[in-house]
């Protein structure tokens, strides 16, 4: 082969010189947000200069008490919380560490259907009985949001024996039920640990507008990417620890399980310059990033082929930071953010009926030119009205695993047919990346649902991870 | 607290303005070593503009198939194996899947004693029955370096349903067995998997005069931590598989498991860049690079309070890029380390007779500037010879654990004082950092050995990781 290329390096670089825009994670938004962080600017060698190691005067991420333990102080002094820990493996270190520090094999955990799959492999390598609780759907945005306070009480009820709620809030599109304060205390109350993926909700602290955060609602432990709406390096995450009932001396050993030995120190600085960022918003700062992104909203919302879903509803309280589009034209969610891209604008994901915008933590100037981006890529596609999905009554709200995380291991699988699959067991995930929650889980029973979910993902154009041969040879199931 | 300060982004930045020389890992030396790479530099907020995200057109490391799988492929193609792939989790994350995806529990696996915490960790999250095998010890560096042919061989014997043997070669100080080739091959004859960690070896490939490589000697699966010799960022490693015998797919689906949803592009990015430094090493390079340390090596030499250790032993080959510099006066290598930093001279790792240099990958100019600070250092101690610690005949070569990872689940724990805790089972590590290999395992029955080895740590000044009760409250035992 020709050793003379670089070919990831050199497509980092070709995406960088072509002025993207970007309405995508990291937080920092290539780069922009640090300029009103006043620590000057740092050559790429200067920036190697700073990717150290445990060196004297330079502390220790699995073992702090110095640097380190002082950057990490002051995010719980800012979270108000017992303790946080800075993650360089990003949430999925945290959820790991988080559900291995707490269940034990065997456990009976309750969890929110809609996770991450780092959450349904935490699970599985912590060898748990997952009770799986269906979330709501909501009918206007065709997107599953999160779980009720009734489904929850029922499955205290059903399960008096399980350990744990394992709860995602807010889902990837921003979304935070009214009831989460009620759901925390009554799963408080019944004995629960409360373990919370709060992914994209590490600016929720700043308080309303934006959603509530299970930070201060008595969560025992949450985990928030840093790098998704602060502005943090990617991997960049935080894990806040809050509870009086959870051995924290396991937590502090399963994050060092987990997680590198040599611990990226130019990531670990990112943390510390996040919460600095984060802290020093003001009043008046968050009312002009919120005006800015209102004006932004209101522009959007005057394009024909788009449909803007609304901040409130029964359901959800919405994150302002996100943006959904919504078609309303011939064109798939897939095909609007194809067009986007065309502009140079790059989005977070697609779904088959919405676009999601991930707008920064900062006030933007130039929404106007993007708007002008955003209708010059899609003026010329007449409106129409799609049928929507409805709200499914089949899935049932509690069910588990057809079986155990053991006997996977035992069992011998086979390719079928997807057509053939509906009553199988599954014997792989099928996750549509992003967001990276996994439509079928291995060991539970597939479904028609399951089936039309897949096909219509796979007609609107979405993206599967590790399935090269999903829709030729079939999905791995259990013999 | 106040939030007005960084401490730990400023922490780097003090260190990086004290103009620091670097002999420690990363392997790009404050990032000296990408002056040599045409790639122009860039800025921080540059930087911030390639730490991007799953993008289209920006390929997905869990599920690679344009720039990522490229870059990977390049790198197989480099180091002549079946398949690379690219670690930001460090050779933690490596050695972690590599394992999860070939042990089952219960398995009989046979591991170096002196392996990393790492592989220490992953035995325990895969639930296996560990046998461990000691390495043999090198009166003159007084290091435990690698396992012998022979104690392999009884291992084998001993325990014939033996899944794997895991190895970690080089050790931290760069020495290889010269018995590397028969004792892989042995295994394989033998059935077993043979897994390995390599982290300190990635430029091993550049051939003689370096030590051999398990890459093309057979093994299974090779980690290796390009951040540690190659000029790559820190967390980045790569993962060598090289198996007919083992499932890739178990492999990709535990890399997915261990390591972040959101992999950090920079790191990403830099295995490409560290791959392409490592493809354009001519021979003559690599002559100036051995020229230039061999002169290092000569001008230390003369040096009366510090003598060499040899490059050349009956048992093992060395790394060139490592200078093992023994204590020949009153101070022990951790205050030889500490006087070094004070004139900015940063080192690897100290014991209580050595300090560890890792030189540059790269030809260095100023040598002569650094040895005439290395003697200021030093030059006012009296010269005296050190007693030795005598080789330690009471280890047994081949030992298992005095009880099972799911028994240590159940034992409650205590703390002892060390003088009375021999005969008593560790119920957890203790590592002395770095190197990060632990002195007592947990399950491990506690031997006299392992108090004196502690005693003359804590005595010559060792830093320990998470043990601040050790020394007055005692070490964690099982009741």
């Amino acid at each position: 082969m020709n050793q003379n290329t670089v070919p990831l390096y050199q497509g980092l670089l070709n995406h960088k010189n072509s002025d993207p825009i970007s309405f995508h994670v990291p937080g920092h938004k290539n780069g922009a947000m640090f300029k009103s962080v006043d620590f000057g600017t740092v050559s790429f060698n200067d920036l190697l200069r700073i990717d150290l190691t445990e060196l004297n005067g330079l502390d220790d991420l699995h073992s702090p008490t110095s640097i380190i333990k002082e950057a990490q102080h002051l995010t719980a002094d800012l979270y108000k919380v017992k303790k946080s820990y800075f993650l360089v493996g990003g949430s999925t270190a945290g959820n790991l560490a988080m559900i291995l520090a707490t269940c034990n094999p065997h456990d009976v955990v309750l969890v929110q259907r809609n996770s991450h799959k780092s959450i349904m492999n935490s699970l599985q390598l912590a060898n748990v009985r997952p009770v799986f609780l269906s979330p709501e759907f909501d009918y206007e945005s065709q997107i599953a949001t999160n779980i009720s306070y009734e489904t929850v009480k029922q499955a205290i009820k059903d399960y008096p024996e399980a350990k744990a709620l394992i709860l995602t809030t807010p889902n990837y599109y921003g979304m935070v039920s009214h009831n989460l304060n009620e759901i925390i205390k009554l799963a408080n109350s019944a004995g629960l640990l409360v373990l919370v993926d709060e992914a994209h909700g590490a600016h929720f602290i700043l308080g309303k507008p934006f959603p509530t955060t299970a930070v201060t609602l008595g969560a025992d432990i949450v985990v928030q990417s840093a790098h998704k709406t602060l502005p943090a390096m990617t991997m960049g995450s935080y894990l806040h620890f809050n509870s009086s009932r959870i051995d924290i001396g396991k937590v502090e050993y399963y994050l060092q399980v987990v997680q590198s030995s040599s611990p990226s120190y130019p990531i670990m600085a990112s943390l510390d310059l996040a919460r600095y960022y984060l802290a020093h918003i003001s009043n008046k700062d968050k009312e002009e990033i919120i005006d800015s992104i209102e004006n932004f909203r209101e522009s959007l919302a005057r394009l024909p082929q788009i449909n803007l879903i609304a901040q409130k509803s029964d359901l959800y309280q919405a994150d302002i930071l996100k943006i959904i589009v919504q078609s309303n034209c011939a064109l798939t969610g897939y095909e609007i953010q194809e067009a986007f891209e065309k502009e140079h604008i790059y989005t977070e994901l697609a779904d088959p009926w919405n676009v999601l915008f991930v707008c920064p933590l900062s006030e933007v100037e130039d929404y106007s030119t993007i708007v002008a981006k955003v209708e010059r890529a899609i003026k010329h596609v007449p409106t129409e009205i799609r049928d929507k999905q409805k709200v499914d009554q089949s899935t049932p709200s509690i069910f588990t695993l057809a079986i155990t995380y053991e006997e996977m291991r035992k069992r011998k699988t086979c390719k079928i047919p997807l057509r053939n699959a509906v009553g199988e067991i599954a014997a792989s995930s099928v996750i549509p990346y992003p967001p990276g929650i996994p439509v079928i889980l291995p060991g539970e029973t597939i479904t028609n649902n399951h089936i039309n979910m897949l096909l219509t993902l796979k007609e609107s154009g979405a993206y599967f991870q590790n399935n090269p041969e999903l829709w030729d040879k079939g999905i791995d199931i259990f013999n």
